[in-house]
């Protein structure tokens, strides 16, 4: 049978880029990145002078306008394959990254007259300036007794769909009202793609509150805000489609400008962060999806919903059809070692890097693998920005317990990679307590490709085998599988989603397995671990020492990133 | 009237000066100070053989002889002052500090016979190894009833004589045997110089439990070891002599060694850490002495004996006549500074201190002065060495609580002094249980004269006003008031030690007055410290964190120290 191929597009925090790959085993032909021209915009908007506010991440539609186009005639080009052999495309994208269009389906900031306006621009996932509406929500979901729903996990986000559009509405009615829809850049992507007005489940179920069958009553929206009443006809309306499911195919329009033919299959969007789930080969409930770099993403399929505790997963088909998804992860981790190594390491340790030849990073990592559990008598909280499961709380911080003047910068190093191994297995027992016990890791992200010694220390913490993703783009490599399953398996593709993450990934061959003689001492810090997260997640320490600094403290944040 | 001199000698742990002062002003004639050859011996004996265990600290008894004669020497010939003129000397001396001796007088490891035996060596202060011995005291003095006891101050610490001597009589018996005393070294110098066989009040109260009248009792003694039955009678006989009376005079031989007259005043040595409150010029309750370098003393004079949460105080005229001498201290304060810049502060900031001419410690000193109270977030725990109010808890460790991806060097710098200033308010809420209110504190050491930001802070914390000694040896200063005392009035001295602290001692013009601005964010900061301070000193984390790490952490330790 004819070789057919599928472009997976990745759009993150940074920079975008397109992997294309053979549909039937996921193999890489190409691959092109490139940056976003205009970043992330969080103190000005492009003029120099509008100056943001704080908590504020803006992003430039343009760019990735730009990207898509630049990066898919790239790994076309280089890869030299006919336009006529890809069959699909698919999207993950930053999620909940939304913008106003207008019924020309022009983003508001491409028009002159709003081009100097920061709401008529994409907000960024982490955009995290609508504190005063997403306490309304909260208060009016508590009120409701609505709260606790699966659905709303607890606690709305700064980071959701209706606190983003109810921040226009109320600091910007102009743009709120010109705006035909607000929608997420993805389904933006997939609308100019397409021209087919529809949106991926994906986002509507976990940014949106889009429970399967509907958004959020109009009354419950009214007492949002009375102008919100209307905003799921006015500014959302559109078919949800499952993912898998084709959002239609590629018009001619964007088949030029891309270089592929028109009627290529355009697959419902995901969230970059649940790609790596598909990517990771994960096909069951008992493997855990672990997408590990700047944060972490933790995932696993289920039978049943959960949320709460910092956990989402209230709804079915939400990453696999036939499952329920159930997702949290931790705030951060290489950026908290990016944070310790730039500082709190001492010159010298600079200058014996320099000598061995080695980053400072590599240098510090392979003294602090010499280590062995326990052996520092350090232990940390890992919460330098904040705590998702079980407290959702941004106001939460790190932590530092043990220093002795023997404490060195590798041991504190170490404890800080432990504190996010034990965070990362307290969300394990999280889902054990929601009915699903891990019996095996799949890991991913630059971590996990990169740090052979912090992903030992995490088999030994969690106790568990953990296997990484051979491909180097695990993400695109999702959503690539999203594209053949939307192309179908009569155009050589696949007819479900598991079927396609069972054929076209690949782990490594050697896998990390726990080693006996330190899963015994990691058990007893762990003890300690979940002593000290009770301890200051509910004895206000931290929340009156943010509010001691002025600091805002109050962003809840915390969905789920990679970037 | 004709002006007359005294000598103040203070031995500290790795040096040892003669301050040579006026006794009517305490003006400074002259000051000579003399490191010891062999400094503090750690690893091994001066044979660079003979190894010693974890904890072990000794010193060479020749080092002090060599600065005695030395500094007394270089600061007569500096003065330019006929001997005549010197009245009187007296000694302060780290303690617990002791050795044995023979009949002669001379230490055993002088002995070629012994020269190779650690047990014949000094044991300094912070010899720690003998831990098994402090353990069966603590248990018998528990088993009686008297571990409670004003005496014994709630736990006896490794640090104090019975523990030292009894880890001799059962290490090594031969040398125990044919020691015909061990006493401190300080007594062993008044000894050598005078011929009289009398032991100073301050280093038997404090450091060998007697109180006032008699040492622990032969049955207990037998309790500990039978072997110590007798110690009092066979290696401790001496009279006590209390403080401000004379040892004796100058004997001919080290009149000509130093250079005095045959005759002159030597008076009953006092513990470093308890001269400098004369040398501050405390005279009465409500006024605290506080000696802060590499960790602090404090020390106020009270009408009550206390003794208990870290605090000794259970004898009358231990520092001065009529009153008892409470007595705390932070077990670190400028190490931990130091361990922070050592191993915390990144290559970057060495690079700006450098352009700006500063040192490390400077730059980030004024960087660090830059915040304000709570601004930072953080919280620490100043537990870096243990702690000693209200634990008495060398298995304590520090922490560090706030970290944020905001953090800098600074502020954590900043987090660790206002930890110190935290726990300095600590010991004074413990005073003030034992019935001393602190009016006004008074300041010396080396963090005292050179870092006003720290005290400035200190004062905040506190909301006392700080005065700073106007000397730059305040210790060997409070030494010479009791070298003017063991004179006598008669002879151009005093009668009593409060009087030559009221006439000798001055402190600096400028005050540090707290800042209102800052007292009551402190105090907001401080209920907090206290807070994790309850909670950590109880909850055995880490004592078990110590124990996983398989490290000492059972050194109880913890007597003041101010070197």
């Amino acid at each position: 049978m004819k070789q057919r191929y599928v472009i997976g597009l990745d759009f993150g925090t940074k920079s975008g880029r397109a992997l294309l790959v053979d549909a039937k085993t996921g193999e890489t032909a190409a691959q092109s990145v490139k940056d976003y021209a205009h970043g992330v915009m969080d103190r000005f908007l492009p003029d120099g002078k509008t100056a943001l506010g704080a908590g504020w991440a803006l992003q430039h539609p343009k760019d990735y306008l730009d990207t898509l186009e630049y990066t898919v005639r790239e790994a076309v080009s280089l890869a030299g394959i006919p336009a006529g052999d890809i069959i699909g495309l698919s999207i993950d994208f930053t999620a909940c990254t939304i913008l106003p269009i207008d019924a020309a389906r022009r983003p508001l900031c491409f028009l002159e007259k709003y081009k100097n306006r920061p709401h008529a621009y994409v907000k960024l996932w982490k955009h995290h300036a609508a504190l005063p509406q997403t306490s309304r929500i909260n208060e009016v979901l508590a009120e409701e007794g609505l709260i606790d729903l699966p659905l709303y996990g607890g606690k709305v986000s700064s980071e959701l769909f209706l606190p983003k559009v109810m921040q226009i509405l109320e600091e910007d009615p102009e743009i709120y009202h010109s705006a035909d829809a607000v929608l997420e850049a993805a389904d933006w992507l997939t609308l100019l793609l397409t021209g087919e007005n529809r949106r991926s489940f994906s986002m509507a179920s976990y940014k949106a509150m889009w429970d399967g069958e509907k958004y959020p009553s109009a009354r419950l929206l009214r007492a949002f805000n009375p102008g919100l009443e209307h905003v799921v006809e006015e500014k959302m309306a559109a078919e949800i489609v499952p993912l898998g499911s084709k959002i239609g195919e590629l018009n001619e329009e964007w088949a030029g400008r891309l270089g592929l033919l028109p009627g290529t299959a355009v697959g419902a969007s995901i969230i970059d962060a649940h790609a790596g789930l598909p990517g990771c080969g994960i096909t069951k409930p008992g493997q855990m999806m672990l997408i590990i770099g700047t944060s972490s993403v933790q995932a696993v399929l289920s039978e049943k919903p959960y949320s709460g505790k910092g956990v989402m997963g209230g709804v079915n088909g939400g990453i696999i059809d036939g499952y329920y998804a159930l997702e949290s992860g931790l705030a951060g981790v290489g950026d908290i070692f990016e944070w310790f190594v730039s500082n709190a390491v001492p010159e010298r340790y600079g200058a014996m890097a320099k000598a061995e030849g080695k980053s400072l990073f590599r240098f510090l990592g392979e003294a602090a693998a010499k280590g062995r559990p326990g052996k520092s008598g350090l232990l940390a909280l890992d919460w330098w920005n904040g705590n998702k499961t079980p407290f959702v709380d941004a106001g939460l911080s790190g932590v530092l317990v043990g220093c002795t003047m023997a404490t060195r910068p590798e041991d504190i190093y170490r404890a800080l990679v432990e504190a996010t191994g034990f965070g990362t297995r307290m969300i394990m027992d999280t889902f054990a307590e929601a009915g699903v016990e891990i019996d095996e890791i799949r890991a991913c992200g630059g971590i996990a490709e990169k740090d052979p010694a912090l992903m030992q220390i995490y088999a030994d913490i969690t106790n568990r085998e953990i296997k990484v993703s051979a491909s180097g783009q695990t993400a695109a490599l999702g959503a690539a599988m999203y594209a053949a399953t939307a192309a179908g398996a009569e155009r050589g593709g696949y007819s479900r989603i598991a079927g396609a993450a069972a054929a076209m990934s690949r782990t490594r061959d050697r896998a990390f397995t726990p080693n006996p003689d330190n899963v015994a001492p990691y058990s007893a810090l762990y003890s300690h671990y979940r002593e000290l997260s009770a301890y200051f997640g509910a004895n206000g320490i931290m929340k009156e020492l943010k509010a001691l600094s002025g600091g805002q403290g109050s962003a809840d944040l915390l969905t789920s990133r990679i970037n």
